[in-house]
């Protein structure tokens, strides 16, 4: 045993022993290396294993402190480092899948026959012919004033105030989450993430030097509050980056109840939460599902959101909802990449100007809803029956559950052989190693190419459960 | 005298009379706190100090080492943090200056009514009717194939030998410069800016955490290669940001010869170079100053440009000639905004492949020519003789010093009264303290308005002077 691993197993009896109680502040580095005549590299490795085992945590400036010891759920931290790199899984996997003639069932964007509406791309031409579109200084942030106006009337129609002011424009929602997520936290601080979630989240986390700490979902209502509650007493998080309308990859949204729930926590504990909310308008239902930001009284949820999943994914347009961080936000993004383009954010005032926005949604989400309950039926119709397909009625992703002894990522690379792409659970699970899940997109009608694409998945499944 | 100065002291002594030699390592941190008996953040604070001081420098891993001595100049470090807070000095300035009813002859941009030229307009008035300009996928990175071909071909009609896998597109040249800035470095390296430089610069540097060395400019030859050499002899400099052709603020282009000494310094010193080029199109004379680019044999050099300055930054199109680099700056550009507006760049693919643009750069640089010639003429022949102005053939900018009593940040507070814009120096000079500079943007004619507000102008550096 290295003298490091020494000093940690005493620590970690100390702690299990309760001679070291909850939230008590351990010895500092240098007073560990006084004591214990170590250098202070082997200390420092000490208290990092102690860490990476969920038995202390750090905060900036203060040492180390005990977590608080419960048996029910297992809370490691995550520290997302080099080791990791979510980012060059995501960028082979991406570049794999690109090229035009694969079968897109892996993809993340909708099928875009069903965005770039009729009447949008009229306003476009309509607006590309004219000097006046372009002949401005670039809109700096927070971006287009009416663009900006329009989303706040939005808002305000789910009964949700907002003033333009407190939206920012921003390239796309990626950038929205990552603005977000930078005018929160510094390198070291403890950030909240679902179990299966988005890559980007772990991307913008890996970027930032945060550490992660996940919470697995909840089989009824999505998010296990119970975990959540466990999670913010044990660690001193600083924020949540979450998504709870139909959630990706898996699909849920979260019911009214559990969102009033979590948002007392969040006031209570003071935890702000970054809700990335991208596919809020993809909702088959009649009523839209309410954000986070609804049942937030004071200004602990950051709503981003974009027009990607419902107009085009090609205009990087989308916005966060900032509130009192707007000015911190615009810091950060006149840092970056300055501003966001102004001639698509005039086209868009002029398109949502009218009722044309609203038509398009309703075709769009019937469109959504037809195409993925015929994916739904073909593939409860012939995979086999050890395979758990899951449907929530919104959005337009299938996250289907094999056989524990069948790898997915496995399945990605034979599919792709076939010229198909599906997207494995390992770019969603990134530490907790569940690799029988595939996500597939159901944006495409299942004409003979997609079915072919479909029966290709289900022999290649047939197949690994032969083997 | 505290502590950790008493010590930053004795070890000054040390240096200065050389017991500790140039580039020798110091004792640890761990050493000094158990040869001194003082605590660990004591230290701490006092190797700080000598490093802010410009006596020792540190790399990652390790540890502190005495930095050469010499006389001829004085290069201290700046540590870039929240202290200096230049992205807040800079967006409060371009907060204040973005009102339309502002005389913007503080506006970094050029008259757009000389950009957006009308066969781009018609170009993406075509492009914008057809739902084909749309429906793909969002162009992940590096970026549009044709675009970057076509960008590569410029390169070579300059002699650079360019394959489209060198480049990789960005939004905007702010987003190169921030993309190649974050490939090169970790939190903690230094890097060496020029004393009078585009904010972008310094705003990047502070948003990664980097520590900044700056070299004064070369009266005659823009870049002074003595106190580059010097700096670079003095600390372990990982890499440079410049701007050599155009320079913003001050307009000077480096000449060949200095631009292939430079390359030496670099591939010698095992150097990275990021050029900023945004200003490349706007020279006056016959042929196109080379970049830096051209003279650099191994790849220490990452190119950075925009179609900003000449076609309109509402568009936010720019590049990196990333070469070898071009993967690792995909990767954090994936973490961050995604992906680059895919329908401009397929109406730029579409107007370039014309010989649009060149004639709409003739036009574009012989109506800067004359305007800036009126702006200088105009001042030359107003302004109180103790100013001087000074005129590069090249770009939209003068950069004019006055008599060092005069604070230039008053100026452009008292010129904002009169409804007009500019642009004082601290904005550039963020370490020196340089006040009595300011920078005035040329690109819009020389009319009655505009008369005014150079009437204006001259009013109250007159005033100032008799103060």
């Amino acid at each position: 045993m290295y003298k490091s691993e020494q000093l940690a197993h005493s620590l970690k009896v100390l702690i299990e022993n309760g001679t070291w109680k909850a939230h008590e502040k351990l010895p500092s580095l240098r007073q560990q290396v006084e004591q214990s005549g170590l250098s202070l590299i082997t200390v420092m490795n000490a208290y990092q294993e102690l860490e990476a085992q969920g038995l202390i945590y750090s905060k900036e400036k203060s040492g180390y402190f005990v977590v608080e010891q419960t048996s029910q759920h297992n809370l490691p931290v995550h520290v997302v480092n080099e080791t990791i790199e979510i980012n060059s899984v995501v960028f082979k996997y991406l570049k794999s899948i690109q090229s035009e003639n694969i079968i897109p069932l892996g993809s993340a964007f909708p099928n875009s026959q069903l965005l770039y509406s009729a009447k949008l791309i009229q306003s476009l031409g309509q607006l590309a012919k004219q000097r006046r579109s372009y002949e401005q200084t670039p809109s700096l942030p927070p971006g287009n004033y009416q663009l900006r106006k329009t989303i706040a009337q939005k808002y305000a129609m789910q009964g949700i105030p907002t003033d333009p002011s407190d939206i920012v424009m921003t390239s796309g929602g990626l950038d929205a989450l990552n603005l977000s997520l930078q005018a929160l936290t510094h390198a070291g601080d403890y950030i909240l993430l679902q179990e299966t979630m988005f890559y980007g989240a772990w991307q913008a986390a890996e970027r930032l030097g945060l550490k992660v700490i996940t919470i697995p979902e909840h089989a009824e209502h999505g998010i296990d509050l119970e975990a959540f509650e466990q999670a913010i007493l044990k660690y001193p998080i600083k924020v949540c980056m979450m998504m709870l309308n139909s959630q990706n990859p898996i699909g849920f949204t979260v019911s009214d109840e559990i969102k009033l729930k979590l948002a007392k926590l969040l006031h209570t504990h003071q935890i702000y939460l970054i809700e990335d909310d991208v596919y809020e308008e993809l909702y088959y239902g009649q009523k839209k599902p309410l954000p986070m930001k609804y049942f937030d009284q004071q200004n602990w949820v950051l709503h981003c959101s974009s027009f990607s999943k419902t107009l085009g994914a090609g205009f990087r347009i989308g916005w966060v909802y900032a509130g009192k961080f707007s000015e911190h936000i615009q810091h950060t993004q006149l840092m970056s990449t300055l501003s966001v383009n102004s001639f698509i954010q005039n086209a868009l005032v002029e398109y949502l100007s009218h009722r044309h926005y609203e038509k398009h949604l309703k075709t769009l989400r019937s469109t959504l809803q037809r195409y993925k309950k015929q994916y739904f039926n073909y593939l409860k119709a012939h995979l086999p029956a050890q395979c758990h397909v899951n449907y929530y009625p919104s959005g337009y992703f299938l996250w289907i559950e094999l056989p524990a002894r069948v790898n997915s990522n496995d399945v990605y690379h034979q599919m792709l052989e076939k010229g198909v792409s599906i997207t494995p659970s390992n770019l969603f699970n990134i530490t907790n190693q569940q690799n029988n899940f595939i996500r597939i997109n159901c944006s495409f009608e299942l004409n003979e190419t997609f079915i072919q694409a479909l029966n290709h998945l289900i022999t290649i499944i047939e197949a690994a459960l032969k083997d």
